[in-house]
C-alpha cells in the first residue's frame, strides 16, 4: 500500500505530480483542509504538508498515529510546533533553498521602493489631482552610502547584505552570536549589539524567524531609539514587529516611513497603514513568483523523498 | 563688477550661496523664467544654469552675447543645443558625478517593483475589494538568474550592472561600442546587438542619451522582437522610447510590463498609462532625493568655479 501524503493548502498539482508513482497524495477540495477535517484525514498519513491558516499544534500532531513527516512549504515554521513533534519522533522540515534569493529580493525591493517613495509616486501620479514634479518637490532618500542594519543574519540576511553593498551600503547586523570573521568581511559587515542596531541604522531589515524572543521586539521603545528618518522594512513575521506601536510612531513622524510584507493577523492589515503614504505594503510576497513557487515545491518534494531515503534533507527539528 | 549667473530654475539658494561672494546670482522669482523673460536677462550673463522646460537654443544662446559657460544641472543635456554653443565658443558642463548613483539606484528600484509587482500589490492593498493572497494568486516574476539587457553601457548603466549581480543576474548591453575586456569581466557583461540585446533579455534597461539617433529606438518594431513577458525600464529620456506604441503592446501582452521615470512630454504622462497594473510610473525621479540635489548644487557649483579657474570640469562640448 502507497503511503498517504495529506496536503493542507490545495498545492499546485503538477508540482508534486512526482510523487504519485510512490505516495497517495489527498488534496483539499478548496483552497485548504479546516482544521476539523484535518484532525479526521492525518489519523492515517505518513506526511503531513501543513496549511498556514492554523497552526500544527500538538492536537493535530497527536492525531497523526501514522505520522512521520511535516514537510513545511517555506522557511520559516512558526506554523508548526516542531518541538513537540521532534518529542514524539515527527520530522519537520522547512525550504530553506528555494526562499532564500527571492526573499532577499523583495527585501530590497522594500528598501528600494520606501527610500524612494516609489509607491507613493506610482499612486499620487494616477490620482486626478497628479503630483508636483519641481525639483524640490516630495523628495526621496539615497541609499548610497547610508548604513542598513540587518536583525537576524542568517542566509536571506546575508542575501540581503550583498545586495546593499552593491548598493553602496555600510552593514551592521545584529544576531543571536556574532558570524565568522570570513562571513563579517565577504559583507563588510560589523555586529553590534541591538541597541546600537537601533541607533545607527538609517535602514533596519528584519529577517529573524518569529520566536517567543522575537515577539514584538520592534516596539514603541525601540521606535523611540530609532533615528527619525530610519525606515523600516520587515518580509520575516508580523509578530516581531508591534503593528499598533508601529502605526503610532509613523503617525507621530518618529521613524520616517515602512516597507511591509508582513502583518501580524494575515491577511487583516491594520487600516490606519493603508492611509500613510510613506508605508509600502506587499501581500507576504517573499517568495510571490511564479519561480520561487515551483521551487518551493521542488524542494518539499525533496525533502519527502529524502526523507524515506535515508539521505540529507532540511530537517529543522 | 561681479560676473553675472543667470539662473533659469529658481534652485535652493543655500546650495549656490557660496557662488555669491564673487558672482551675482540672478534668480526667477517663480518656478522659473519665461523664455521670452529669459531671452532679455541672458544679454549681460556670463553663465547660464538653464531651465528644463524649454531648450536652450540658438535663439538664447545668440541672445547670450556676454555668454561664457551654460552650466547644466543634470547629466543629460539633450536641453541646450551644445554642438551651436561650442561653435561660438561657449562651454556646456553637465553633473554626471552627483546622478550616477541615485539614477542607478531609482532604475534598479523600478527594476524590482516591476518584477515584483509592488505598485499593484501597495494600490491594490489600499482599496475596498483588497487583493487575494492565495500561494498562486498574483505572482511576479524572480530576477534571480535572469538575463538584464542593458541599452547605454556608460557610468549609470555599469552602476545598474553592479547591482544587477548582485542580484544573481546575467548582464548583457548593447552600446555604440564594446567597452574595455576589463569593464566588461567586471561586471561579467556581454556585449550583443541591439537585436540580440532585444531578443535575450528578461529586463531591458535603457541607460543611454537622448540623440536623434536614440530617438524612439523603443518602438513597435523593437517590442516585437522582445519576450512577451520582457520588462520595460527607461530612467534615460522619453524620447527614446514610442509611448503610443510602448501602450498598445502593453495593452496587447506584447510585453510584460514597464517601468517608467521619464515620458514624451513630460509632465504630462499618457493616461492610458494610468490604467496598467503593469506599470510603474514616477515622476523623473532619478535623483529625486534630498541627498542628490545637494550634490548635484555641489557639482554645478564646481563646474562654474572650475570653469573660471581653468580647471578639469565636467565639459561635454
Amino acid at each position: 500500500m502507497k503511503k498517504k501524503i495529506l496536503l493542507g493548502y490545495n498545492f499546485d498539482r503538477a508540482g508534486f505530480k512526482v510523487l504519485e508513482e510512490n505516495f497517495e497524495l489527498i488534496y483539499p477540495e478548496k483552497q485548504y483542509f479546516q482544521k476539523e477535517e484535518l484532525l479526521h484525514l492525518i489519523a492515517d498519513a505518513d506526511v503531513l504538508v501543513p496549511n498556514f491558516g492554523y497552526r500544527t499544534d500538538k492536537e493535530i500532531i497527536d492525531c497523526g498515529k501514522n505520522l512521520k513527516l511535516i514537510a513545511n512549504f517555506g522557511v520559516g515554521y512558526d506554523n508548526i510546533d516542531a518541538e513537540y513533534a521532534a518529542s514524539k519522533g515527527i520530522a519537520v522540515t522547512n525550504t530553506p533553498n528555494s526562499v532564500l534569493e527571492p526573499t532577499a529580493e523583495l527585501c530590497f525591493a522594500l528598501i528600494l521602493a520606501t527610500a524612494r517613495r516609489i509607491g507613493f509616486y506610482n499612486s499620487a501620479l494616477r490620482t486626478q489631482e497628479g503630483l508636483r514634479w519641481g525639483l524640490y518637490n516630495n523628495l526621496g532618500t539615497s541609499l548610497y552610502g547610508k548604513t542598513l542594519g540587518i536583525f537576524g543574519m542568517g542566509r536571506i540576511g546575508q542575501a540581503v547584505a550583498r545586495r546593499a553593498i552593491a548598493f553602496g551600503m555600510n552593514v551592521i547586523y545584529n544576531n543571536r552570536r556574532p558570524l565568522d570573521a570570513s562571513i563579517e568581511s565577504r559583507y563588510n559587515a560589523k555586529f553590534v549589539d541591538f541597541e546600537s542596531l537601533l541607533q545607527l541604522s538609517d535602514v533596519i531589515s528584519i529577517n529573524a524567524p518569529a520566536t517567543s524572543e522575537t515577539f514584538h521586539l520592534f516596539g514603541s521603545n525601540a521606535f523611540s531609539k530609532m533615528k527619525s528618518n530610519a525606515l523600516l522594512v520587515n518580509v520575516a513575521r508580523g509578530s516581531l514587529v508591534d503593528e499598533k506601536a508601529l502605526i503610532e510612531a509613523l503617525q507621530e513622524g518618529r521613524i520616517g516611513g515602512a516597507g511591509l510584507d508582513v502583518f501580524e493577523n494575515e491577511p487583516k492589515i491594520s487600516p490606519e497603514l493603508f492611509d500613510l503614504e510613506n508605508v509600502i505594503l506587499t501581500p507576504h510576497a517573499g517568495t510571490k513568483t511564479v519561480e520561487s513557487r515551483l521551487e518551493m515545491q521542488h524542494e518539499v518534494v525533496g525533502n519527502i523523498l529524502g526523507f524515506f531515503a535515508g539521505k540529507q534533507i532540511s530537517r529543522v527539528n
